[in-house]
Protein backbone atom coordinates (compact mmCIF):
# COMPACT_ATOMS: atom_id res chain seq x y z
CA UNK A 1 0.00 0.00 0.00
CA UNK A 2 1.40 3.38 -0.41
CA UNK A 3 -0.24 6.94 -0.06
CA UNK A 4 0.06 9.09 -3.38
CA UNK A 5 -0.71 12.94 -2.11
CA UNK A 6 -1.48 14.72 -5.58
CA UNK A 7 -1.53 19.20 -5.85
CA UNK A 8 -3.32 19.58 -8.75
CA UNK A 9 -5.28 23.20 -10.04
CA UNK A 10 -9.13 23.70 -9.25
CA UNK A 11 -9.47 23.41 -12.90
CA UNK A 12 -8.31 19.72 -13.27
CA UNK A 13 -10.07 18.67 -10.02
CA UNK A 14 -13.23 17.65 -11.29
CA UNK A 15 -12.20 16.12 -14.40
CA UNK A 16 -9.40 13.80 -11.91
CA UNK A 17 -12.14 13.02 -8.90
CA UNK A 18 -14.40 11.43 -12.15
CA UNK A 19 -11.44 9.79 -13.60
CA UNK A 20 -10.67 8.31 -9.96
CA UNK A 21 -14.24 7.27 -9.10
CA UNK A 22 -14.60 5.51 -12.64
CA UNK A 23 -11.44 3.17 -12.33
CA UNK A 24 -12.39 2.62 -8.60
CA UNK A 25 -9.50 4.45 -7.00
CA UNK A 26 -9.98 5.92 -3.72
CA UNK A 27 -9.51 9.02 -3.62
CA UNK A 28 -9.89 12.32 -0.96
CA UNK A 29 -9.98 15.40 -1.81
CA UNK A 30 -8.56 18.28 0.46
CA UNK A 31 -9.24 22.27 -0.09
CA UNK A 32 -6.16 23.95 -0.58
CA UNK A 33 -4.64 27.14 -1.20
CA UNK A 34 -0.94 28.47 -2.04
CA UNK A 35 1.92 26.71 -2.84
CA UNK A 36 3.87 27.46 -6.14
CA UNK A 37 2.58 31.12 -6.18
CA UNK A 38 -0.60 29.31 -7.73
CA UNK A 39 -4.27 30.46 -6.11
CA UNK A 40 -6.95 27.91 -6.04
CA UNK A 41 -5.56 24.15 -5.91
CA UNK A 42 -6.90 20.88 -4.73
CA UNK A 43 -5.03 18.35 -3.05
CA UNK A 44 -6.36 14.40 -3.64
CA UNK A 45 -4.91 11.68 -0.78
CA UNK A 46 -4.59 8.61 -2.89
CA UNK A 47 -4.21 5.13 -0.85
CA UNK A 48 -3.20 2.44 -3.87
CA UNK A 49 -1.71 -1.10 -3.81
CA UNK A 50 1.62 -0.94 -4.60
CA UNK A 51 0.68 -2.50 -7.94
CA UNK A 52 -1.58 0.71 -9.45
CA UNK A 53 0.95 3.45 -8.25
CA UNK A 54 2.05 3.59 -12.17
CA UNK A 55 -1.79 3.56 -13.19
CA UNK A 56 -2.98 6.53 -10.47
CA UNK A 57 0.75 8.43 -11.68
CA UNK A 58 0.03 7.78 -15.52
CA UNK A 59 -3.87 8.99 -14.72
CA UNK A 60 -3.11 12.03 -13.10
CA UNK A 61 -0.03 12.89 -15.70
CA UNK A 62 -2.66 12.50 -18.05
CA UNK A 63 -5.73 14.57 -16.57
CA UNK A 64 -3.64 17.60 -15.22
CA UNK A 65 -0.13 17.76 -16.77
CA UNK A 66 0.99 21.50 -17.87
CA UNK A 67 -0.61 22.52 -20.94
CA UNK A 68 -0.75 25.74 -23.34
CA UNK A 69 -4.70 26.95 -24.17
CA UNK A 70 -5.60 29.77 -25.86
CA UNK A 71 -7.84 31.93 -23.93
CA UNK A 72 -10.22 35.07 -24.85
CA UNK A 73 -9.32 37.81 -22.36
CA UNK A 74 -12.27 39.41 -20.91
CA UNK A 75 -13.37 41.95 -22.95
CA UNK A 76 -12.44 45.48 -21.35
CA UNK A 77 -14.66 48.36 -20.98
CA UNK A 78 -12.69 50.82 -21.17
CA UNK A 79 -13.56 52.34 -24.60
CA UNK A 80 -10.02 54.01 -24.41
CA UNK A 81 -8.15 50.64 -24.37
CA UNK A 82 -5.91 49.53 -26.92
CA UNK A 83 -8.37 47.27 -29.64
CA UNK A 84 -5.91 44.01 -29.64
CA UNK A 85 -6.59 43.53 -25.60
CA UNK A 86 -9.82 41.12 -26.47
CA UNK A 87 -7.74 38.53 -28.78
CA UNK A 88 -7.08 35.28 -27.49
CA UNK A 89 -3.85 34.56 -26.06
CA UNK A 90 -1.91 31.47 -25.12
CA UNK A 91 -1.60 30.79 -21.35
CA UNK A 92 -0.31 27.88 -19.18
CA UNK A 93 -2.71 25.68 -17.16
CA UNK A 94 -2.92 22.53 -15.12
CA UNK A 95 0.30 20.79 -13.89
CA UNK A 96 0.61 18.42 -10.87
CA UNK A 97 2.90 17.61 -8.03
CA UNK A 98 2.60 13.91 -6.84
CA UNK A 99 4.69 12.57 -3.82
CA UNK A 100 4.75 8.30 -3.14
CA UNK A 101 4.96 7.92 0.63
CA UNK A 102 5.10 4.32 1.69
CA UNK A 103 2.51 2.71 4.41
CA UNK A 104 3.34 0.63 7.23
CA UNK A 105 -0.27 -0.74 7.80
CA UNK A 106 -3.86 -0.17 6.14
CA UNK A 107 -6.80 -0.85 8.10
CA UNK A 108 -10.85 -0.37 6.99
CA UNK A 109 -13.03 -0.54 9.69
CA UNK B 1 6.23 8.43 15.98
CA UNK B 2 4.26 7.62 13.80
CA UNK B 3 1.04 9.11 11.41
CA UNK B 4 -2.20 7.78 11.72
CA UNK B 5 -4.16 9.44 8.41
CA UNK B 6 -7.80 8.40 9.42
CA UNK B 7 -10.58 8.82 6.94
CA UNK B 8 -14.39 8.72 9.00
CA UNK B 9 -17.61 10.33 7.93
CA UNK B 10 -18.75 13.83 9.35
CA UNK B 11 -21.35 12.28 11.18
CA UNK B 12 -18.92 10.69 13.28
CA UNK B 13 -16.27 12.91 13.26
CA UNK B 14 -17.46 15.56 16.67
CA UNK B 15 -17.43 11.80 18.43
CA UNK B 16 -14.15 11.19 17.54
CA UNK B 17 -12.88 14.59 18.61
CA UNK B 18 -14.15 14.23 21.58
CA UNK B 19 -12.39 11.04 22.35
CA UNK B 20 -9.42 11.96 20.69
CA UNK B 21 -9.05 14.74 23.58
CA UNK B 22 -10.05 12.92 26.81
CA UNK B 23 -7.49 10.31 25.94
CA UNK B 24 -5.28 13.04 24.98
CA UNK B 25 -4.21 11.99 21.45
CA UNK B 26 -3.06 14.91 19.32
CA UNK B 27 -5.22 15.22 16.12
CA UNK B 28 -5.92 17.37 13.22
CA UNK B 29 -8.82 17.73 11.48
CA UNK B 30 -9.44 18.21 7.78
CA UNK B 31 -12.29 18.98 5.68
CA UNK B 32 -12.45 16.53 2.82
CA UNK B 33 -15.33 15.63 0.27
CA UNK B 34 -15.25 12.73 -2.06
CA UNK B 35 -13.59 9.41 -1.87
CA UNK B 36 -15.75 6.07 -1.88
CA UNK B 37 -18.31 8.05 -3.28
CA UNK B 38 -19.36 8.96 0.30
CA UNK B 39 -20.25 12.54 0.29
CA UNK B 40 -18.84 14.54 3.53
CA UNK B 41 -15.95 13.10 5.20
CA UNK B 42 -13.65 14.47 7.65
CA UNK B 43 -10.08 13.36 7.31
CA UNK B 44 -7.78 13.03 10.93
CA UNK B 45 -4.07 13.72 10.97
CA UNK B 46 -2.73 12.22 14.16
CA UNK B 47 1.01 11.94 15.43
CA UNK B 48 1.45 9.45 17.92
CA UNK B 49 4.11 7.57 19.61
CA UNK B 50 4.55 3.76 18.15
CA UNK B 51 3.25 1.84 21.43
CA UNK B 52 -0.23 4.19 21.04
CA UNK B 53 -0.77 3.22 17.75
CA UNK B 54 -2.90 -0.21 18.45
CA UNK B 55 -5.01 2.46 21.42
CA UNK B 56 -5.51 4.95 18.45
CA UNK B 57 -6.78 2.21 15.87
CA UNK B 58 -8.59 0.73 18.75
CA UNK B 59 -10.42 4.36 19.70
CA UNK B 60 -11.51 4.95 15.63
CA UNK B 61 -12.35 1.57 15.10
CA UNK B 62 -14.96 1.37 18.00
CA UNK B 63 -16.08 5.07 17.38
CA UNK B 64 -16.73 5.05 13.38
CA UNK B 65 -16.90 1.15 12.10
CA UNK B 66 -19.79 0.82 9.87
CA UNK B 67 -22.98 -0.66 11.33
CA UNK B 68 -26.70 -0.32 10.55
CA UNK B 69 -28.97 1.97 11.53
CA UNK B 70 -32.82 2.34 11.27
CA UNK B 71 -33.93 5.69 10.19
CA UNK B 72 -37.06 6.92 9.77
CA UNK B 73 -37.22 8.77 6.13
CA UNK B 74 -38.56 12.31 6.42
CA UNK B 75 -42.31 12.22 5.67
CA UNK B 76 -43.15 12.64 1.85
CA UNK B 77 -46.05 15.58 1.46
CA UNK B 78 -47.45 13.94 -1.42
CA UNK B 79 -50.76 12.50 -0.10
CA UNK B 80 -50.62 9.97 -3.05
CA UNK B 81 -47.67 8.24 -1.78
CA UNK B 82 -47.50 5.14 -0.25
CA UNK B 83 -48.15 5.25 3.22
CA UNK B 84 -45.03 2.70 3.39
CA UNK B 85 -42.57 5.31 2.92
CA UNK B 86 -42.49 6.53 6.53
CA UNK B 87 -41.73 3.13 8.21
CA UNK B 88 -37.85 3.27 9.59
CA UNK B 89 -35.89 1.39 7.24
CA UNK B 90 -32.04 -0.25 7.98
CA UNK B 91 -29.52 1.95 6.63
CA UNK B 92 -25.56 1.09 7.31
CA UNK B 93 -23.78 4.43 8.10
CA UNK B 94 -19.90 4.95 9.53
CA UNK B 95 -17.23 3.60 8.30
CA UNK B 96 -13.14 4.44 8.67
CA UNK B 97 -10.20 3.97 6.98
CA UNK B 98 -6.91 4.29 8.05
CA UNK B 99 -3.35 4.34 6.80
CA UNK B 100 -0.29 4.50 9.39
CA UNK B 101 2.66 6.40 7.72
CA UNK B 102 6.28 5.77 9.56
CA UNK B 103 7.71 9.76 10.63
CA UNK B 104 11.68 9.76 10.43
CA UNK B 105 11.56 13.03 12.79
CA UNK B 106 9.30 15.00 14.79
CA UNK B 107 9.72 18.47 16.54
CA UNK B 108 7.48 21.18 18.64
CA UNK B 109 8.57 24.64 18.44
CA UNK C 1 12.99 14.02 -1.09
CA UNK C 2 11.16 14.61 2.18
CA UNK C 3 7.40 15.64 3.38
CA UNK C 4 7.33 18.37 5.96
CA UNK C 5 3.43 18.44 7.96
CA UNK C 6 3.80 21.35 9.59
CA UNK C 7 0.53 22.36 12.39
CA UNK C 8 1.16 26.40 13.36
CA UNK C 9 -1.68 28.90 14.54
CA UNK C 10 -3.34 30.49 12.29
CA UNK C 11 -1.91 33.83 13.19
CA UNK C 12 1.65 32.45 12.29
CA UNK C 13 0.18 31.06 8.97
CA UNK C 14 0.26 34.04 6.78
CA UNK C 15 4.03 34.83 7.92
CA UNK C 16 4.99 31.32 7.58
CA UNK C 17 3.35 31.62 3.72
CA UNK C 18 5.62 34.58 3.17
CA UNK C 19 8.53 32.91 4.28
CA UNK C 20 8.50 29.84 2.29
CA UNK C 21 7.65 32.15 -0.87
CA UNK C 22 10.86 33.83 -0.41
CA UNK C 23 13.00 31.20 0.28
CA UNK C 24 11.61 29.26 -2.58
CA UNK C 25 10.12 26.36 -0.60
CA UNK C 26 6.93 24.71 -2.01
CA UNK C 27 4.26 24.67 0.61
CA UNK C 28 0.40 23.63 0.13
CA UNK C 29 -2.07 25.14 3.08
CA UNK C 30 -4.72 23.43 4.53
CA UNK C 31 -7.53 25.00 6.81
CA UNK C 32 -7.35 22.78 9.30
CA UNK C 33 -9.41 22.72 13.36
CA UNK C 34 -8.80 21.15 16.45
CA UNK C 35 -5.77 19.22 17.73
CA UNK C 36 -3.85 20.31 20.97
CA UNK C 37 -7.50 21.69 22.24
CA UNK C 38 -6.06 24.95 19.95
CA UNK C 39 -8.96 26.56 17.59
CA UNK C 40 -8.01 27.55 14.31
CA UNK C 41 -4.50 26.24 12.83
CA UNK C 42 -2.98 25.68 9.65
CA UNK C 43 -1.08 22.61 8.08
CA UNK C 44 1.27 22.96 5.87
CA UNK C 45 2.40 20.26 3.17
CA UNK C 46 5.82 21.19 2.36
CA UNK C 47 7.96 18.86 -0.31
CA UNK C 48 11.85 19.31 0.64
CA UNK C 49 14.64 17.69 -1.08
CA UNK C 50 16.53 15.91 1.72
CA UNK C 51 19.34 19.01 2.52
CA UNK C 52 16.92 21.30 2.83
CA UNK C 53 14.87 19.81 5.99
CA UNK C 54 16.79 21.59 8.20
CA UNK C 55 16.19 25.08 6.78
CA UNK C 56 13.11 24.51 6.59
CA UNK C 57 12.48 23.48 9.71
CA UNK C 58 14.45 26.67 11.18
CA UNK C 59 12.30 28.66 9.30
CA UNK C 60 9.08 27.42 10.99
CA UNK C 61 10.79 27.67 14.17
CA UNK C 62 11.87 31.31 13.78
CA UNK C 63 8.30 32.07 12.59
CA UNK C 64 6.09 29.99 15.15
CA UNK C 65 7.83 29.08 17.83
CA UNK C 66 6.08 29.43 21.22
CA UNK C 67 6.55 32.94 22.94
CA UNK C 68 4.95 35.17 25.78
CA UNK C 69 2.98 38.21 24.28
CA UNK C 70 1.56 41.30 26.00
CA UNK C 71 -2.02 41.92 25.20
CA UNK C 72 -4.17 43.98 25.89
CA UNK C 73 -8.13 42.73 26.57
CA UNK C 74 -10.91 44.52 25.12
CA UNK C 75 -12.08 47.35 27.00
CA UNK C 76 -15.13 45.59 29.23
CA UNK C 77 -18.19 48.08 28.84
CA UNK C 78 -20.16 46.86 32.19
CA UNK C 79 -18.84 50.23 34.86
CA UNK C 80 -19.27 48.05 37.91
CA UNK C 81 -16.26 46.18 36.24
CA UNK C 82 -12.98 45.97 38.21
CA UNK C 83 -10.62 48.56 36.18
CA UNK C 84 -7.71 46.59 35.71
CA UNK C 85 -8.99 43.79 33.30
CA UNK C 86 -8.19 46.66 30.71
CA UNK C 87 -4.55 46.36 31.64
CA UNK C 88 -2.25 44.71 29.86
CA UNK C 89 -1.81 40.81 30.41
CA UNK C 90 1.23 38.64 29.44
CA UNK C 91 -0.45 35.66 27.17
CA UNK C 92 1.29 32.39 25.15
CA UNK C 93 1.17 32.87 21.55
CA UNK C 94 2.44 30.50 18.91
CA UNK C 95 4.14 26.80 18.60
CA UNK C 96 4.54 24.61 16.17
CA UNK C 97 4.19 20.82 15.51
CA UNK C 98 6.71 19.50 12.54
CA UNK C 99 6.35 15.52 11.27
CA UNK C 100 8.81 15.03 8.92
CA UNK C 101 7.75 11.63 6.50
CA UNK C 102 9.94 10.04 4.09
CA UNK C 103 9.11 10.09 0.10
CA UNK C 104 9.24 7.27 -2.28
CA UNK C 105 9.05 8.95 -5.62
CA UNK C 106 8.25 12.56 -6.75
CA UNK C 107 6.93 13.37 -10.00
CA UNK C 108 5.86 16.96 -11.51
CA UNK C 109 4.09 16.73 -14.52
NI1 LIG D 1 -1.87 16.29 -23.13
NI1 LIG E 1 -20.19 -1.37 17.34
NI1 LIG F 1 11.69 34.22 19.08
Amino acid sequence: MKMIIAIVQDKDSNRLSNQFIEQNIRATKLSTTGGFLRSGNTTFLIGIEDDRVQEVMDLIKETSHTRDQFMTPPVNMDVSMDQTASYPVEVTVGGATCFVLPVEAFQQF
